[in-house]
This record gives structure tokens, C-alpha cells and sequence, in this order.
């Protein structure tokens, strides 16, 4: 059986969930969220597409103990309005997302949860880290998404430089899942970097998830999409390579690095050869994010 | 080629998007929607799907010419705020739509587009018959998706009665999408009836939709499901059955009954033995649809 | 982890596998077959297909012990052979295959497997009802696929007759997967049955596999993708209705008659109102299976 | 719509159209073989599938005529029987595939077929090579699968040793889809090499095939999903990359080296630095097929 727990059913969970049940790969969903109207309609609606899509999926809201078998938790909550003022960034979050896994983590220390945590919720760094710390989880057992979303609008970038299938390149977006993260252009193909400016495109990479909120206020595909390659890594125990975001002991903090997925959740890194430039970026990115972290 | 096209990217028309993206069914889209920045935030949002997702889709947006080679075309604008008055039900709809299918029209007619369309707007059969008229279309290649939805909310309730799959089972909802609608009780197995209330059981089958409303002020993931098993089936050319909204010589208007759909629209219905009762609800639920439609 | 094992990997076993694969319907597989060579031969083959499939799944071979924690249990094991004679029918394999499932239960008793057990070897209701016993297991976790692919024969006669997709059209062949099998007509839709020649029809569907096997020597695809359906339904718990062979304690046989399937094997039978002419074929199809399992 | 054809149901063939089915990555297929009984049998027992897998597809046999409108033709004729021999690599296959393709493009050049041709049948790169001359079709919408199998069994080999994904590793064999390929080691990660003994290594993927054939008799997984990736990745016009065999204007011979795939068959190749030994190997390996393919 495949059973997964989502707790925060916004824009990025509803669709997360919509995802899973349309594709069929989950066999129960347990679906957390305070907002139980919303829990509700959006059940009732999976449930309403079970005649249409050949899969069939058990569905059970705001019940922690049934998270007791799951094999994997995604943390999506936060509050999508905190973005409307001027000039956010992923930090504006911090509070009511600190406040969130608080009570998540209350709630989980309660149920016999000993499963893989993705989480999504931002900022992704920090939210992981103390999440860790809050549950005393195994550090293993717990990542973000981090990066792996960045190293997707890089793709798509590269794309639309060079008309390549995103899947077919590769390149890495490393350090925080914010405005101290950056390309590790060690890991880009060359040929790919002909007529490329580099410090635009990068600023076009870091500011994508700006460009897609822009136009909806809200970023939810995409995100959905990478959680979910992670979510079938971890049922197949494919042991694949993703950039997400995990715990660095010389850092003392999670950030993102590939990371080899597995059913028990972090296998490894997968060790780059950055420059000594790369190496620096990542150690500043690492203080930017412990520099807020810890800060109350 | 799987080419298609959406008109309307709201909450149903850019969750169709990413179900057909992100399960490989489509490899062309044609996006259309009057609020530009929100449609190439969806645009782009897909495509920072690609490099998880594996699956590829060319994207075009506000392109009607692009529309001239596409298989389908998805009509699903609206205006999700007609509803968030007292007690509404489809038909605050209809002006809005009845404008903006005229524009649709019109500007449809400068393609070559001669596809398949289904229509997704509400009302549905009213929105349909009009568009039908308004583009002097073959009837058979334009439908809308009708009680199909209701008749997967009929297989849902069933399930919570009986515990079965609702895939596996029978029965229709016919007539109006809307509330002259009807279970047609004698396609439904008398099996599965022992210790239903027919007359609060249909009732919460019409009511389905305003059940998942009231939790999260739109529908989105049923209806899109159902539009896409739709569109798989026009591609296979599976000719299947679905309770869809097609044209009835003999009341002269769109509505629900089985049908036939296959890779050129409606093949034919598919003709059921309706008792005596049944036939009346049918007739009544035509003069229902057609006594507004034609208002102005 | 979805979990599953095949004893024997002939045509039907080894195309079940890379159907299981190739969707990634399963994490785990565990291989069992005595010809070790071909065995390795399949594994290394499906292993080779990773890189192109976007699935991964851990392979065992030939290890009773890694079955412990498998949810299924497929057993196709027999001897294509036993059919290369003159006028065969599936009984030929029932001595081969009894002795099969003597070995297959004396191996499966040594672990501490608790799962479902899915029979497709011929001749299906005897050696379902034969490994049963040889297991003493609950009588509903052990299940053959029995006319579930003469179903789908009927189905696909039907939709040559008519036009209409098989995935649309009701009906149920019952009782033996054997020659003794009969169309239940009280179950087909009266509508699709104008032009039908019944006998003629009828003694198609049974010789549907005569016509597979007198073409290439073996059948695979269709019953590969029927037990494939019966696994994603135990899989997702889905509670979808079968015409699979369980055990009907008023013959003291496995026969094929509609059941609900779900997580725990057999969940109920989903009971027809057969004609009385058909309870009789049933009972007579009942007795054809008695006198021939037991005779020694 | 997706319209394919496959000329040669043998063991590759059969499992590819199998794969296509029951994945509805096509619509229609047009299954071409001279021995009819064996045709009609995978016809019959694929249509056998249609009720249980959900997806419908028109199948079509030896039918040219309908291959006008096909975007793809898949060539996988051949005799497995000629490999019984000793010790045999793919040139036992020249002579008789020779006549094959002389047989195709004969009819071929009967229908208005103008899409992407892909060639499994070995030798590949000289049949690959043949054809396209025989048809004097565009170098661009013909290639051969050539050493992607190849690198799928690199990428196998690779995982085996460090427990990574295949699918999340890079590097290519290159060259002859046969004796003279090679790894171009310089395109794989170092960071994966360790312990790793090189000459032993790339024999042991040299004679990946064989190990397989040696079991079974066959190869078909596989070579079936390297091929199946191919066909989605035209459906889709995603432009991917992968190692295939092209035509090579400098060797005037097609041979394998990574190549951008997409709707009108190959966009472009995709420059490598290769090694200055690694450029003299491909060199070697153009010789190598040259060498053959013209002798009579």
C-alpha cells in the first residue's frame, strides 16, 4: 500500500493531492488542513473524479492517527496572503510557518509517524531545519524541496536558450531556496552556455517563482510536479538524484546539495566538484540562512 | 499530433491543463484567456514542470490561429464570481457566458479550426445550444460535458452506499445540468438501492456540485477529470458511452442522455429503455433548459 | 511498497512482469521460476529497460523468503507444451500443474507470505480450488482469474458486433474458465444483442484463446493486462467488481461468478438475478470442474 | 491522432506493440508480418486487453496503404533463429535483413508514408544505413536505435555498482550498435568510476545482449522501451537527446552519437568532447561497419 499524509491543503497541496489521486500513485491520502470547508470540498471533489479516472484512492482528512502507516508526510502549509505586500521574499513566512510546524509537530509526537517528511512549505530551509530540531527526527528522514523546484526553471531556462528538452540537461541550482541560492555553472554542460548572459539568467532563474506568482499569486504546478517525482523515489526506492534540501553538518543547517532519495529517505550526497568560487556561494548561502533561522 | 486547445484558464481550464500535461495526453495546448498575466504565469508554471514531469507539451497562448490543426477545443470561461451570491444556481451564467461565447464566435470563425468541441461553461446545455447556433457548427462535433459530472457524483454516492468502486458501477443522471435534472433509476442495478431514500439521495446528487462549492468557492478537479476522459476518448477514437450533452432533434435544444463519442463527436446515442416517468423528466428538463435559453 | 511475486515466468508470467514494470505498478518484485537461466535472462532484460522507462523496481529471483512481505502472489506456472497435441483443451494441465502447486505450497509454507494469491495457471478453478486446500488458506485471499478474460473476450466480440468500446459494454461470462463457461445473457444490455446468432457467438468467446493460441502457440497479452487490473485493484483497495473464480461453498468449487475485489482479497460476490436456465448452466459448469478436480 | 507502424511482430515487435497498447501511447497501429497467423493472433489477443486496460487503439495488419498517414514506422524484422549458431554477433542478420528492407521499401515507396522511420533490426546501423538509401529518404527522418540499448545497459552496469538510479545517470557507448562500440568513458561522471575495472567493465555492456539471449533466447524488454521512449519523444516533438544511430556525413555511415529527437526526426546531433582516443575509436567503429555493409 502506498499511503501518504499532505498537512496544508493550499494552492500547492489541493493540486499535490489532485496530482496523486489522477495518476494513481497513492493508494490512501490523509489530508490535514484547520480550514475543514475547504478539507472537505476539495475530498468530495477527488472523490467526484473516482468514476472518471480508473484509479480509486481512500481518502481521510484532519486525522492524525491516521498518518500512524504512512510512508511519507508532506508539510505544504503557510498563508499565500503573507506575499501580497510589497516586495516579498520566501521569509515573510517565517512566523507563521514556525508557528504552523508547532502544532504539527504537537500533533505528530502524538501518532506512531516514523515515515519520510517533504517539506515544501517555505521558507523551505528554515521550516526544514526546524522541524527537525522540533521532532528530533532522524535528520535523514526529513528534507525540503529546496533547490530541486530552482533546477527546474534553470532547465526550463536552458530550454528556451537552446530548444533541448529540460529532462534531457543537466545543471544544478544549489544552497537556499531563495535569494542566496545560485547556479553551480560547473555542473552546466558548456555547450549549453553559448550566447548566455550569465548574471541575467540567473536573476531570471532566482526570480522565477516571482514571474509565475506575478500572474496568479500563487505558484502550485510545478512545485506539485517535483514533490511528486520525489514521492514515487521514495515508493520505488530508486535511489535518484535530486537537489533537495538537506541536513549539512559543517553548515549545522539543511540547504540544498544533491542528494541520493531513497525509501529510508537521504541515502547520501552525490558529491559535485564545485569551483572554489561555488564552494564560497554555497558556505554564504548557508549564512544567509542560518542568519534568519535562529533569529527570533 | 495530440493538438488542443483551452478558451477559459480559470479554476477548471488551467486544471485541465495540468492534468493533460502532466499526464502525457496532449503534446500541443493552445491557451486562451483574456487576463494575460495570469495565463502566462500558468505557461510558465507548466513548463518549470517539464524537466520533473517527463512529459513534454508545446505551449501556446492567446494564439487563435494556433487553433487551426487542433483535434479538440475546451470551452470553460466564466465568471466563478456570479456565484458568490444567495443561492445560485447555473443560470447566473448565462449573460456573461452568452458574451463570451458571441466573442469566442467570432473570433473562431477566422480559423480554420473544424475539431471537436466540448463545452465546459455553465449553463452547460443552454451555453452549447447557443454556441452551436453561433458558429453554425455540425452538431455532432460540438458537446458539452452535461451531466457526465452528475452521473459521477450519482457513482460516488452509490460508492458511500454500497462500498463499491464507483468505476464499477452503473446508472445515469440524465436531462439538464442543472437542477431539472434526473437519475434515470431504471439504469441504475436495483442491487445497490436496498436502504437508499430515492427522493434525498437525488437530491444530494443535484446538490453535489454546491456541496463542494460552499467548501472552497469552485469545482475543479471532477470536472476536469471528466473533460479529460473526454478528450482520451476522441483521440482513441474509443467510441465509449457518456452521459453528455448533445443535441435532441425532438426538443430542439442540448442535453444530457447517453451518446456514443468518438474521434468525429457524436456518433449517436446510445439508446436506453427508460420507463414512462423517466421520458417525462426528460421532456420536462428540455422545456426547462429551453425556456431560458432563449430569453434575452 | 507495493510488493508482488510471480511463480513461473513462461509467456504469461514474464509479459505480466514487464507490464507491471513499465506502468511502475510495483516497487518490488520477487521472480520465481525453475529454469534459473531464463529467469536471470528476464530480470537483466527488465533491469536493461530502467533507464528508458522513468520506473525502477527492485527484481529477486528465485527467493521464497523474500515473499514474506509480498502483497500478492501471482502463480502462472504450466507447460505450453501440453498443449502442442491434437484438440486440447486446458485440462491437459492439470497433472502438470497439480504437481506444480504441490511444490510451489510446500515452498510457500516455509515463509510467513499472508497475502492475496492470484491463480491464472490452467486448469484455473481446479488448480485454484486445489491450492487452496494444499494451503489450507482463508478462502477469500486466494482467487483465479477465471473468466475474467472470457469477459473481456465477450466484451471485445461485442464491440466488433457493435462498434462500441469494450471498456463501455456490460455482461459476464460465468463458470468455467473451460469449456463448461457460459454467456450470462440476462447480464449483456438487450440493445447490443440485434444481429447476434447466440451459439455462434457464444462458441466464439469460448474459443477465443484457441484463436490467440492456433496463431502464435501461447496467449499473453490479454490475460497479463486482466491480472494486472486485478492487482491495481487490490493494490488501491478499490472494491471493483470481477468475474473471478472463488470458492462457492454450494458447489464446493472455485467458479467464476462476479465477486467485489479489494485489499483483503474477496470482499463479497455481487449477486445477479440469473435466469433460471443460467443458475442451471452455472451448477452444470459447477459439476463439469467437480469431476474432473478430484479425479485422480 | 497517434498513427504508428511496425513492420516485424517477432518477439521485439510484438512486446512494443504491447507496450504502446497498454500504455494508449498510440491510437492507431498498423501491424505488418508474412506470417499472417501470428499476426491476427497478437491483433485478436491485444484487442482481448481493450476492456481491461482502459485504453482502446484500432489495430490495422498488413495493410501498406495505411501507413500514408502514420507519423512513425518501427522496422523490427529479422530472424532470431540465425543467432542459434555459434557464437554469432548481429552481422548473421545482414543478408537476411538485406532482403527484408529490400521487401519493405518496395512496398513503402507504394503509400504516402512520409514520417520518421525507426530501425531496430540488425545489424542496425547497417540496415539503418540500407534503408535509407534503398527509400533515398531524408538522412534526418530515418534513424536506428543503435547504441541507446547499449548505454541503457552502461547505465544498468553503472547502477549495479554505486546503487544509483539509472535514470539519474549520464554517459554514453557510442559507435557500432555491435562489436566496435565504446564507452565514452570521458562522458561519464567520475565520480561513479571508482573501483571500477574499465576493460572488463565495457565488455561485460559489450555482451549485455548476449547475457540475455543466452537465458531466453530473445531480447525484447528492453530494446521494446528504448524504442518506446523514442516514439513518445517524436509524439511529443520534445527534442531530447539520445544516443542513435545517424547518418554521419564525414564516415558516410550511420553510427551512433547523441542526437536531439523530435517530431521530424533528428533536429541536430549534440557535440561531445570526446577524448582524442575516444574520436579515433568512433572513427574505428565507422570502419568497422563500412567495412561490412557494403561487402556483397
Amino acid at each position: 500500500m502506498h499511503k501518504l499524509g499532505i498537512i496544508g491543503l493550499g494552492n500547492v497541496g489541493s493540486t499535490l493531492a489532485n496530482n496523486l489521486v489522477q495518476s494513481g500513485a497513492v493508494d490512501e491520502l490523509v489530508l490535514i488542513d484547520k480550514r475543514e470547508d475547504k478539507l472537505l470540498a476539495d475530498k468530495l471533489d477527488l472523490e467526484d473524479s473516482f468514476a472518471a479516472s480508473g484509479h480509486f484512492v481512500t481518502i481521510r482528512t484532519n486525522d492524525y492517527t491516521a498518518l500512524s502507516n504512512a510512508e511519507i508526510l508532506v508539510i505544504s502549509v503557510g498563508d499565500i496572503k503573507a506575499y501580497f505586500g510589497d516586495n516579498p521574499d520566501r521569509w515573510v513566512e517565517l512566523e507563521i510557518n514556525r508557528k504552523n510546524i508547532k502544532d504539527i509537530a504537537e500533533n505528530l509526537k502524538t501518532t506512531a509517524f516514523s515515515g519520510i517528511i517533504i517539506v515544501i512549505s517555505n521558507p523551505c530551509d528554515a521550516i526544514t531545519t526546524l522541524l527537525q530540531k522540533e521532532l528530533d527526527y532522524p535528520k535523514e528522514k526529513i528534507f525540503g524541496t529546496g533547490t530541486l523546484l530552482d533546477t527546474s526553471r534553470l532547465k526550463r531556462q536552458l530550454w528556451q536558450e537552446t530548444g533541448i528538452n529540460p529532462s534531457s540537461l543537466s545543471g544544478y541550482v544549489l544552497g537556499e531556496h531563495g535569494d542566496s541560492q545560485f547556479i553551480a555553472w560547473s555542473t552546466v554542460d558548456t555547450v549549453l552556455l553559448s550566447g548566455i548572459e550569465p548574471v541575467s539568467f540567473e536573476e531570471s532563474v532566482r526570480k522565477g517563482g516571482q514571474a509565475v506568482f506575478n500572474g496568479k499569486r500563487y505558484t502550485n504546478f510545478a512545485i506539485a510536479k517535483c514533490c511528486q517525482q520525489l514521492i514515487e523515489t521514495i515508493f520505488q526506492d530508486s535511489r535518484s538524484i535530486y537537489p533537495v534540501s538537506t541536513y549539512h553538518e559543517q553548515f549545522g543547517v539543511y540547504l540544498s546539495y544533491p542528494a541520493i532519495v531513497g525509501r529510508d529517505g537521504i541515502v547520501s550526497t552525490y558529491p559535485l566538484s564545485l569551483s572554489e568560487e561555488e564552494e564560497k556561494k554555497l558556505s554564504l548561502s548557508a549564512q544567509a540562512i542560518l542568519s534568519k533561522v535562529f533569529r527570533k
